[in-house]
């Protein structure tokens, strides 16, 4: 089974072969598209419109070998992933930097820290003392819930963890400091609405 | 021949064997050292004493090809360099965002504009429509003189090329519209004291 989305998208049904679950109410909105792809269409979408420059970074990879092949463009023949020691995402919003990390769960009742690492935890809390905007995407997959944490919250929960305590943001914990956002149709993540009220004093 | 630097790189002379060259006054200050090593060391510096934190993008690339060996880290086997559509560099500063990009010559009379992509050009147009600060930051490699040149001179030079005129920037007008700065011990590149004079109304 295969379509295409109005954005050209094509759709390929992933059917779990073997596995029985309850029919789920499918959210048709999202079908298909990761976190990573909604977002990257939202920022295109507000890069189009005027609205915010806001760009994902490139994995970053260490390279080992090149080979340059004569009249052919040069193949990377051995490399390795790398650990990012930033966010994924940063970028320009009437001036001010902005800097975010959007991770999904599985989980359906809390959000497992391990998704970050120390180094971004670091990295949000040095452009923070900038006076950047700093703030994390998170989104439940198993009810298609996306919140918006502010990175001062985010690390409130890491230090706790650090000092002993649980490894996760209890879901009522998110839903208690963060801001919900409603996927919509363009843009499908819409952030930077979130951000012109949560910040409002910065603007 | 080979000697530490104070800061631990080690410098490995590169003789042009064969090529009579005149002897040129040397750069100890800088010998062995690239423009990108230069600017990561500053950029460094930056963030360990909480100036301002900014950081190269990684080199983009297109994965093809990944294994996955037993017990070892996996390994891209094919992959092939992407062309950036963004600068090189970007970061806060005092709340404001900044993006840059850097770029070096080996000719000593002029910069070539080739040196830029058209897309790292509304690049800097879109950041600075967001009320961003954007510069380049020029070598000239014959005699180590550096600049910082703001986005939307460079702009002016890269129209000029696409309404037909000279395809770089003569060195009398790089000097005419661009801050000169030495090379200094810590922070070897200093462009955020330019910045700090250039942009002193954002802040």
């Amino acid at each position: 089974m295969a379509f295409n989305y109005p954005n050209g998208r094509k759709f390929v049904s992933r059917p779990d072969a073997g596995v029985k679950t309850p029919v789920k109410k499918m959210n048709f909105s999202n079908r298909g598209m990761t976190l990573e792809e909604d977002i990257n269409a939202s920022n295109e979408y507000y890069l189009t419109n005027g609205i915010a420059v806001v760009h994902k970074k490139p994995t970053p990879v260490q390279i080992v070998d090149v080979h340059y092949p004569k009249r052919s463009a040069a193949v990377i023949k051995e490399a390795y992933f790398k650990q990012t020691s930033t966010t994924d995402y940063n970028g320009v919003y009437r001036g001010r930097y902005i800097d975010f990390e959007a991770k999904e769960t599985q989980n359906p009742s809390s959000f497992p820290l391990k998704n970050f690492h120390s180094h971004q935890i670091e990295h949000m809390q040095a452009v923070m003392d900038q006076g950047a905007i700093a703030f994390v995407i998170l989104r439940f997959t198993a009810n298609e819930e996306i919140f918006l944490m502010k990175a001062e919250d985010l690390i409130q929960f890491w230090e706790r963890m650090l000092a002993g305590g649980r490894k996760s943001i209890a879901k009522p914990e998110v839903e208690a400091c963060s801001s919900s956002i409603l996927l919509g149709f363009q843009p499908r993540i819409d952030y930077i609405k979130i951000i012109e009220q949560l910040y409002a004093s910065y603007f």
